[in-house]
């Protein structure tokens, strides 16, 4: 990576995201609000509340049956039998669960608590109700940026970001669960350092680390602040997406 | 947090640090060399690297007599007796094992990759040497905050980063293993979100996202650039260190 210095610039001004809303619609007026345009190379970073809202993935906990195992699962972990209904029908494997804690592998590979499914800043008005992931996160990163080039004209990336949690380290950073148009992984195998010998780190993980320099500004108050542009980072790049970060199952050394 | 910008710098100039360097002084002519001074609530990050370099944490692997444990998981792991050696020193606990990957719990508390221990970057012109981590990196950090302070003037939180592999997810991102001067844990419990109900994401890790968006500016080439000035976030603090990012042993629930 040749950068040597960039800006992470929050997007404010994005009404409350709805179903079938048109994010690319919302993002581009709210970056002519401020006075900003996308540029070439941008890395636009948006959050996963408001792609799951505009793709409709609220479920309204009325709604659910509880299996038996949910029904079993919440009594260990303290949960509602019917997020928890949610939160396996979403997931393939789960990992670790305590009182208040329930962290499994979603269908999609990421290892996250509670498969991403969330409650906060939703509106509940009319009975309780749930978030889940996107469907596909890459998919929807795709679009968003072809969506972005169509109405912008620039050629940015997309990741869209998660807040995790982690083993051994308290407080959230973030994760990217979708990426498009950016070098996920950054494979320096066989490079060496300064002396000739081989480098310790060879796969940096830009995608994660767009993400969390993202979440300085998206914080969790993401209604308030959901997108935010990474400019002068030079990590553009095609073909990888946010999917080839799940380290392969059989290297898993923490199942 | 109220910031919804900032910059992050990456400091190129610094020469290659030996035991004894006064890092303050090396950090503060390379900021003039490019024009740059220090302000008030920026957060200088330093890769960790350099401290330990300066500290004198360069050991001959020849100096090393690697006990009968470290022989034998030596064989285990495939790696070095005497390196094993050194990585067992550093070390409370033995968390994962197989041929190429030893995961262990720093005497710190990080729970990292051969215990921080690295040869990559380091001279071994007079035979294979290895770098440990700081002795007290928090130390480090409040020391280098108190004395950039005494020479330029400026008020600012420091970083110190290292980089870090994760369970589940490929490629490295960073971590902060010391840190002075700014907000580590962001705690939020109690707040609520914008229809009222408790915050999902309740202690927001700013050390670690500091620390991980200086890294697309260091890269692993942290002799060419081995610091970044992280200038606009408002994270200021007093009196939190990096240590308390360790998740207490009875939460673990992945040992």
């Amino acid at each position: 990576m040749t950068t040597s210095r960039f800006e992470v610039i929050g997007i404010p001004g994005i009404p409350m995201v709805r179903p079938g809303d048109n994010l690319v619609d919302l993002i581009s007026t709210a970056l002519a609000d401020i006075g900003e345009s996308l540029q070439d190379t941008d890395i636009v970073c948006v959050a996963q509340k408001i792609i799951s809202k505009a793709e409709g993935r609220l479920v309204r906990l009325a709604d659910v049956k509880p299996s038996a195992a949910a029904i079993e699962l919440a009594l260990e972990t303290d949960k509602d039998p019917q997020l928890v209904e949610l939160i396996l029908s979403e997931s393939d494997e789960v990992l670790r669960k305590k009182p208040g804690v329930l962290i499994v592998r979603h269908k999609r590979g990421f290892v996250m608590a509670n498969a991403g499914v969330d409650q906060s800043n939703v509106d509940h008005a009319e009975g309780d109700q749930a978030l889940l992931l996107p469907l596909d996160p890459d998919a929807s990163a795709a679009t968003l940026r072809r969506e972005l080039k169509a109405k912008c004209g620039a050629d940015v990336g997309v990741v869209i970001t998660d807040s995790a949690n982690r083993p051994w380290r308290l407080g959230t950073t973030s994760i990217a669960i979708g990426a498009a148009g950016i070098t996920v992984l950054d494979d320096r195998r066989g490079e060496t350092d300064v002396y000739g010998r081989e480098l310790k780190v060879t796969m940096l993980n830009n995608a994660d680390a767009i993400a969390t320099a993202a979440t300085m500004v998206l914080g969790e108050t993401v209604e308030k602040i959901p997108v935010a542009i990474i400019r002068g980072l030079q990590v553009s790049g095609d073909g990888q997406n946010a999917s080839i970060i799940n380290r392969p199952l059989e290297d898993d050394l923490f199942r």
